[in-house]
């Protein structure tokens, strides 16, 4: 025990809340814990800060090392320290809310042989500590830029048919919304651009693809953005 | 130094930006530091963590300690971890946001005799560590959650004329507003109660005074706000 300081020092910790969008669900990544406490148990990936790293390394760091994750949309989203979160000592976390489009990213095993695997948010196993509490925070975070932050594209890929963007809000909004209602008001926005393009090997009749134009955007917003839907 | 560890730990520490409003400017909350390093300097107010107490309560032990205040709007910021912040060491710091009514709260002097005093945002002096970064983050939070909370009225008297509501606005966002624009928004949104009182002693004609509803507010919105000025 080499490390000595005049007053208790409680742990330092990153946790991150990865969501990614398929198909049919939001889902967040999940590792399955192999030490005490709640080993067996499914947690968000997270671990200690290290003096010598930025709470945003060790963030960056931690999702690598346990989900091969690296070069994602990644935002601080809170700092959690309720008094008994940790059975072992007092440990606060600051917690990191991520976002991946799963076309560009594979996920795999972790280094240290642990299960990394996405959930459906809406069907979650137990989970340890009090992430159910930090994922719920994410949740709401989530909801909340998308109505004010056009975030959401960082779901998507690069190239995509309004189909998928309103996939995405009925999602992570829990709620079905209009088609024609949901395109007049994404296009009335004026930051996307349609593509000479249309969707490939698609079972349906291949629709029209769009790009989000940042450039735009941030040309027509100056911190404020009413993405109302 | 009685407590060890086996691995190095960042020291923990909030650290709280007041703001209020007067007749003129929005002000912060700053303390003199008597201590080094920055002696002399003004800096925000701070300290800090125990083990046995959660951040939200460390924030307010340190408040109160420092300046008086209690029973304020407080609310987590966001935890600034950058390596060399403190000279002395590594010091990982968890902001938090405040806003109080100059009318309900008398700031006093801290009960270890440093100054505490209020200064205008737009005129600040120099201040310790990074704390004029941490300030600017408060600043942004503020004009965003103006935006789509009614957070602004924490600034004000519970009884107010709608030209303080105008001044609160134009102070924060820095710019000046048409009053009869900003009064036909505000009314339209439905979320104040008109009183049956005047002003009193005021030189100019007093005007009436009205009071947030937030049951209202609470019952037409759910989670999203558009307030736009």
């Amino acid at each position: 025990m080499p490390y000595s300081y005049e007053f208790q020092r409680p742990a330092l910790t990153v946790d991150i809340v990865v969501f990614a969008l398929d198909e049919d669900d939001l889902k967040v990544m999940l590792i399955e814990r192999d030490l005490k406490p709640y080993a067996g148990r499914w947690a968000l990936p997270g671990g200690f800060v290290r003096v010598e790293e930025t709470l945003d390394d060790a963030a960056r760091r931690e999702l690598e090392e346990e989900t091969g994750l690296t070069n994602i949309f990644l935002e601080q989203l809170y700092t959690f320290g309720a008094l008994n979160r940790d059975p072992r000592e007092r440990v606060v976390t600051v917690a990191y809310f991520a976002l991946v489009n799963l076309e560009g990213h594979r996920v795999q095993a972790s280094t240290d042989a642990r299960n990394a695997a996405w959930f459906a948010v809406s069907d979650l196993p137990d989970l340890a500590f009090d992430h159910h509490q930090i994922l719920d925070t994410a949740l709401d975070r989530l909801r909340g830029k998308l109505r004010y932050q056009p975030v959401g594209f960082e779901l998507l890929p690069k190239k995509f048919p309004l189909r998928s963007l309103q996939h995405l809000y009925e999602v992570v909004l829990d709620r079905e919304l209009d088609k024609r209602n949901f395109r007049k008001k994404i296009l009335s926005m004026d930051i996307l651009v349609e593509l000479k393009e249309i969707e490939k090997d698609v079972a349906h009749r291949a629709a029209k693809l769009y790009r989000f134009d940042k450039a735009k955007y941030d040309r027509k917003t100056r911190g404020g953005f009413n993405f109302e839907i």
